[in-house]
């Protein structure tokens, strides 16, 4: 920081004090403060969005991912048992239907969600820092503008015996009040615009998303739903009657019966 | 450990040594060896399961919550600009999708996808503790049996003074060799009976898991693809031709222009 932009920024702090114990008053734009508080809303969401977009993202890597995995593992142990058990079939159809799944998951979704979600997010999410500078600048020219002022009124209500100090503080006082105008009916004006313009920025975005979200689900039911031919249809049943539940306990008996496992 | 035990650990490494440089012959079982090789395979294939079975579930809850999380923002996002718009009802059906998903996955997946894959396979890696401590005791067993049958070979090679020493040993080297013939011949004869209960163990949580993945799959495909009428049919069209990336590059334009955004 220069020496003239630590003198100021030391003289705005003064006023900020001078402020909040009443000495110089603060001027109120309520028009500004709601336009702020809807903008401010927006960035938020964004950044919601963006992270959100990529929480689902990494999940569908890691439901992928572990799929691959776990049809691995499944295809490896029942190909060890018998590889023409009804079991090895499935699991084998398993393992095909999840690496189908895992090709189409990279070459369909992965990219044209980043391409149509993360990035205009992304794009949308880099103007957030530069529109927040000019926020923080009209904040700082306000303080500015409200110290000459009150430097101007305290001349007025009790006059100097220099008589060039009045004009002098009411040059500063008009200087700054303009700087402070420009800067806020810019803000006052183009926040809304901005505002408006996130619905058809998003619309793309939104759309893709729902789509691929249901492409996925789509892709994921077809595939899986071959592996199922594999089953019994008595089994949904069975599971309601506890019976695979029995079958598992049976096992887990028979395990317990050997000497290894601990039986005494 | 107790001074008996802290006495036979420091045998059995005295006699781990000698056998690395040669000096006591060690016993090989190809038998037990190839059986134990199988089991240790099992072993981490039913680690692999339950850390990718949980991978799976992870997954699937992060990606309803995300979803759960992006249809809240994009409601509150779109319902703040005009509640009747095509966006805004989308928005609004998305949201409707999500949180019956988030219901029936809750309801329907989440403690079935744990009681019918997550728990058993905890119960089978619990056994696999106790069979390990059945390894390590027929390994220790082994090392004792080893160094009492080197004892006595030297006794026989090269017969001591004392008469009473040989038969002592070979004694001793009976004892241990029964004491390890016991343990091997329970290992190699359970473990595969272990191995073979795997299959029946795991039909009913493979099936289960297939059918879930498949639900979960379906719900979402039904869920969303209700979402997607609220779009126009051209919309994948106008991906493939790229007129919704200008349309987001026409906004970015529009962003660009206005002086809050950095256009000077």
């Amino acid at each position: 920081m220069s020496w003239a932009g630590f003198k100021k920024s030391m003289n705005r702090a003064g006023t900020t004090l001078l402020q909040k114990t009443g000495q110089i008053e603060r001027t109120v734009d309520r028009e500004f403060a709601d336009e702020e508080a809807k903008y401010k809303t927006f960035e938020k969401e964004c950044q919601a969005l963006q992270k959100d977009s990529k929480g689902y993202l990494d999940a569908m890597r890691a439901m992928t991912s572990a799929q691959g995995r776990l049809a691995d593992t499944i295809d490896t142990f029942y190909g060890a048992a018998d590889k023409s058990s009804d079991g090895a079939m499935a699991a084998h159809s398993y393992k095909r239907a999840v690496d189908d799944l895992d090709t189409g998951v990279g070459r369909e979704l992965d990219a044209p969600y980043r391409t149509t979600i993360m990035e205009p997010l992304g794009k949308m999410n880099a103007y957030f820092p530069v529109v927040n500078e000019h926020i923080a600048k009209r904040s700082k020219k306000l303080l500015d503008y409200d110290s000459a002022r009150s430097r101007m009124n305290k001349l007025i209500a009790k006059p100097s015996e220099d008589p060039t100090k009045l004009p002098r503080a009411q040059q500063e006082h008009d200087e700054a009040k303009e700087v402070f105008d420009m800067l806020n009916e810019q803000l006052i004006a183009e926040l809304p615009q901005l505002l408006d313009l996130r619905v058809p920025f998003f619309d793309p975005s939104f759309e893709a998303m729902i789509r691929m979200q249901c492409k996925f689900a789509e892709e994921g039911y077809e595939k899986l739903s071959g592996v199922q031919r594999y089953f019994a249809d008595n089994v949904r049943d069975d599971y309601a009657a506890g019976q695979l539940d029995a079958q598992v306990e049976g096992v887990l008996q028979e395990m317990r019966e050997l000497s290894i496992c601990g039986a005494s």
